[in-house]
């Protein structure tokens, strides 16, 4: 069990995906805004595979909030790079959740982003609210 | 070969794709520009396929240019959507090339959106200029 | 009367913006996507000066809808380029609204962008329905 | 003189800005991404005011390159809102210069964002090199 624990933080979430032309700026690389676009759709997809619909958690009147980031930036992606997003969840504090978040290109595994996040819940009434299942993935964590 | 090219037009190039939760606006739907966005990487897709590299001529000097767009927007995709996107070329005239682009969504493949982009080609001069390998696709479409 | 109507023709409701240097792609000018940015935006904008707003009409459940958007793109605008977006209303027919809208670079005035967008408005049902509002913007265009 | 270098850092280089509604995502807020667009364009225009065009930099081959970026968020903006962001340059290291960054509502000045970004300028060989306007800038600093 301690062995599956390791492996499975050396090996976290990933995805696969690959640049777009329109998300390259004048300078000919991927603008720096949209590797945080791709660290949110990642984390997103994080969410998914434990049961988190970012969507629905935001119809419910549950608001996931990002209250800071912190982004290194080592290496542009160009057009037609594929790339590997990570992504993999750190407990901070009662209310608080975060994520440690790289990006790699593909297939030499160059490192080109290493991120970490902080987030927190909101419920309806603009009040800290963690849901259920996001205590549970964070406990262990 | 006659019936190799029919088949061809039926299964024309596509790509799939994810709606990105990033990509939806404050109605809950991918917010309608981003749907140019899906169409634009689609066709630099099918370009690559014929060999021409949108980054590359532009480096050369090529300059693609989009001249009118028409978008019929039939239904919306939401967060979560798998959707196919794909493109099919037509020559307009000596200096103007075509695409007919579709999204469906998946794996209904419910019509979202279907387009109609006339493009064209300028060199560093501003001249309308049509690389060799432009002639070649639209040649027989 | 039949004068300032007319006169009101001639100076459509207008904003003036400038380019941003992120909203350009690897070819240094602004990305075909983003011209309809501006349009949205300045649409959107327009609608407030008629007592609209696209926020509140979308939490109270009714959802305007662009339909079919046709963009010719005459000229592009580069970094630093200041611009002219026009947002004039035309009505089509009873469930259907339109506007035409024109880009202008300043302070010369080309012509960057001509465009006709349809619109229709729906309620939570999905059903058509035009709030009292716009059946009266659309009126007398 | 030491007065007036006070009161230039009181009063740092700021822009009034209004949200667009296309930045403003399914939570009804300004999507995260958008503000690092706020502040990367509101840098570009402050390097303006100090004889630096970021669009003549890349095309002569100078690149200024964001290595990495603190953000913390304080409070959304949401459809509407003005908001004012502000641009004060800090030197860093030979080789690396930053910015303090903050985003204010308006007209309350409610905090939005505060945020950190740390540069540096290489040339076409992709070596480190700051071109003698940046020096200049942040000599003071």
């Amino acid at each position: 069990m301690q062995k599956k624990t390791k492996e499975m933080k050396e090996t976290p979430f990933s995805i696969e995906l690959k640049v777009r032309d329109y998300e390259c700026d004048m300078q000919g690389i991927v603008n720096n805004t949209n590797y945080q676009h791709y660290l949110e759709h990642v984390r997103h997809e994080f969410l998914h595979t434990v049961g988190l619909d970012f969507s629905k958690l935001t119809e419910e009147g549950t608001i996931l909030v990002v209250k800071r980031i912190e982004i290194d930036y080592q290496f542009p992606l160009r057009s037609g790079d594929r790339y590997l997003v990570d992504c993999s969840p750190v407990r901070i504090s009662p209310l608080r959740f975060g994520f440690n978040q790289n990006i790699y290109r593909l297939p030499d595994h160059k490192q080109i982003i290493s991120a970490y996040i902080v987030a927190t819940s909101i419920n309806k009434k603009g009040r800290p609210f963690l849901p259920p299942q996001i205590e549970e993935i964070f406990r262990e964590h």
